[in-house]
């Protein structure tokens, strides 16, 4: 336990108001959530007729429930949230998820519903997660709130944070279908009315679970406090963020007025760059970095060196790192020496690495496997990424060797992506992946993301 | 036929130099790919060892092959080729592929070597592609002169041209194996000491079988023949370029020397634009680009409507749609109340479209097909995307809707990208692709692919 947030992320006791027998229903749907992520605590149920659902016997009121209860759930529609949130403090209920929308994301209605509750908490000293929260996940504790049928959710050392649903639902719906990396904490801002990223981050900053954190956010509630927070935790864990156009309202408008929103921006990003946090600007970023971040460990630098099977995707892929900020540095002499060896004399060896003529003319494993580690062995480099050509015809090996090889070197991170047959690539991920080697789809995603860690890197080690 | 190039992309007669009767070398793939596409015309192998290759009778010399042959692929060591090359001109074959590296690419010797097959050219008037070319390819002739295992290579209307090898060998295997389109022409340039992109661009604008071009370069050798032939073409057919760093020495340098690289690159965008080519950075957009050409037309502008499952998304691609040059503009009143008459009252619809509440109250697949459909009917709007959100809870529809929709209005691009379950979205891809209507595993990748065929029709339509 650490914390004031603990009850949401470890709590020992937990209630589902709204709790539903019909399946397909958010309040059918949280509790199948937590059944089958193995939720170790005491689950209670809510619902005015009773009964008992999925097993567990279902309370008829708040009111009926026993004591020591760290942590609801309200399922509710918008117009009962704030009068079940007030019973739940009323039972010492200290900390609650509110997953209804409706609120002030909807109409003048539901913004004054949702200032009842700011009321309830104002009164009660209740702490609120949401409202308009899909939920959030603490996989070291066997938890979530999210309504959204995930079953059992990955573990894994990556947090994320977000001004959105999507990570508690079809997005992690994704990740747990596509990926096969796990995540700490998942925690849904939702209409944030009182905890907010600043706590979030706060909370991530000094849970030892939670090795890095990603956050997409629309909005920053409290920009002081939020920077100071990110300016002391960017020191000790990679925080890489996600910020979009400020609210809906406000994005519209800026795409009318793009100069103001530049120079808005511009000051934004400046002042997260000022506090070590690492900017990002595409969605899919989120995720490919979350990935990186839950295999492998920080670049020392943005020194790269890559093995690509064709002259034409060094050239453009060199280019591509001059437009990320990644140097493709000269090897030492004895790097050069060894590429060479392994290497037909008709091709010169340097960094970036033409490993076709080797690995067609000696094999694609012995090519691959040699020339990756004499790059990760030479000193001047931080990185390396292997773009892997797998056809029929030049071999497919087994994969092992990029494993092993990997594995060597834990302080420089490897990163996978291909040329040629998709069957064998999706062969590749399936099986390095699991050990630990991310994999990307399209050729630049690895560059990208070396950009992207070594920006933390640099934050983590500024003076 | 049509043109000086014709012998190349509909030869009646072709030879293989250097046939081999072992698998797995160039000399025999060549051969099997020759056959795997079903070439009509006559086929003849050289090697001075006889016999038969794959059932083919082998002639033991050039000069003892029959008249009237039209192209010779010569895959030969570098110092046998310009013998081979000038043997062939004596026979009255005026076109060579020369498939063979080892030439200037590699050392003073092969550039030497290169030399001789500069004068042989002079001497005799032979045209040459090469060398140091993977091949070419004509699929409307069921032709290529390919050494990489290929196999059948699909028919298609997009035409590749690059400065590399890649085209005709592990990229088209990608796009073989990962994709749903296929190429009319490829021509690998390699060290084009005859041919280069001009001539293939001069081709390619008369190709009644190439609608779109898509092109890697390295290097442009005449730039002004180009950009007046580009000049030209990109007002009757898209021209998609991606220009990579000068040489591989002077890309070396480059990297060393940023600013001075950016003055010229500078000087070359500015060209390029002014001869209407669009300009691409990222090599997987050569891939995605050419898939879009092949299943969509060009969209009349750049404005867009897009639906999504969350308001994250929508805000982080309408952010996305600023940087990239894409309007999002306002909607017919019409268009608003349809879209709202599909939805429950408490989501504003509006442009871009949130369609979560609609897909998820209403059906996956009523949502998004009224949706689409509005959006699409909409004077305002010049193409759409969907990022469909694919999870068994939430329901999986059968797609048929999306190519139904996407079929009425033909004039307007609609691109699909996913939210969701993996499995669901490889389902979508397999089932609509072949249909016609291209999907994109990133969310952010139609909106880049719309932002690049807008600038194509941007060029078409410019005084």
């Amino acid at each position: 336990m650490h914390g004031k947030f603990a009850p949401f992320f470890e709590p020992r006791s937990v209630v589902v108001i709204g709790a539903s027998s019909s399946p397909h229903k958010p309040g059918n749907d949280a509790i199948r959530n937590i059944l089958a992520n193995g939720y170790e605590g005491k689950l209670h149920l809510v619902n005015p007729k009773g009964g008992e659902i999925l097993g567990i016997p279902v309370h008829t009121s708040i009111a009926a429930l026993p004591e020591g209860i760290d942590l609801a759930i309200i399922i509710l529609p918008a117009r009962d949230t704030p009068g079940a949130l007030r019973e739940c403090a009323r039972k010492g209920i200290g900390h609650a998820v509110l997953s209804a929308g409706g609120f002030a994301e909807v109409d003048e209605q539901g913004a004054g519903i949702q200032q009842e509750i700011v009321d309830v908490i104002r009164e009660t000293g209740v702490r609120v997660l949401g409202p308009n929260t899909s939920g959030h996940t603490s996989t070291p504790h066997r938890f979530t709130s999210t309504f959204f049928p995930l079953g059992k959710i990955r573990p894994g050392k990556v947090s994320y944070v977000a001004q959105t649903g999507n990570f508690a639902t079809h997005t992690m719906k994704h990740i747990l279908t596509a990926e096969h990396f796990g995540v700490a904490r998942v925690i849904g801002l939702g209409n944030k009315i009182d905890i907010d990223e600043s706590d979030a981050l706060e909370y991530l900053a000094d849970d030892p679970e939670t090795t890095g954190i990603v956050m997409y956010l629309e909005s920053i509630k409290r920009p002081r406090r939020f920077l100071e927070i990110a300016g002391e935790v960017t020191r000790r864990k990679p925080v890489i963020v996600l910020k979009s156009g400020a609210t809906e309202a406000g994005r519209h408008a800026a795409v009318a007025h793009t100069a103001a929103m530049a120079a808005e921006d511009r000051l934004i990003d400046g002042l997260l760059r000022q506090a070590g946090v690492a900017r990002i600007w595409d969605y899919t970023h989120l995720i490919l970095a979350g990935k990186a971040l839950s295999m492998v460990s920080l670049p020392k630098g943005s020194r790269v060196s890559f093995l690509a099977p064709s002259g034409a995707m060094l050239v453009a892929l060199a280019d591509l790192c001059v437009r990320l900020g990644l140097e493709v540095p000269d090897l030492e002499p004895e790097t050069v020496r060894k590429l060479q060896e392994i290497s037909p004399p008709f091709i010169r060896m340097r960094n970036p690495v033409d490993i076709w003529a080797a690995a067609s003319v000696k094999g694609v494993e012995f090519g691959y496997r040699e020339g990756l580690e004499a790059v990760l062995k030479d000193p001047n480099i931080d990185a390396a990424v292997v773009v892997l050509m797998l056809t029929e015809d030049t071999g497919v090996p087994p994969f092992d060797f990029i494993v092993d090889t990997a594995r060597k070197y834990p302080e420089k991170p490897v990163l996978v992506t291909f040329s040629g047959d998709k069957k064998y690539e999706d062969q590749c991920k399936e099986y390095v992946e699991p050990l630990g080697v991310p994999t990307f789809p399209e050729i630049e995603q690895p560059f990208e993301v070396i950009s992207i860690l070594s920006r933390c890197s640099k934050a983590m080690n500024r003076s």
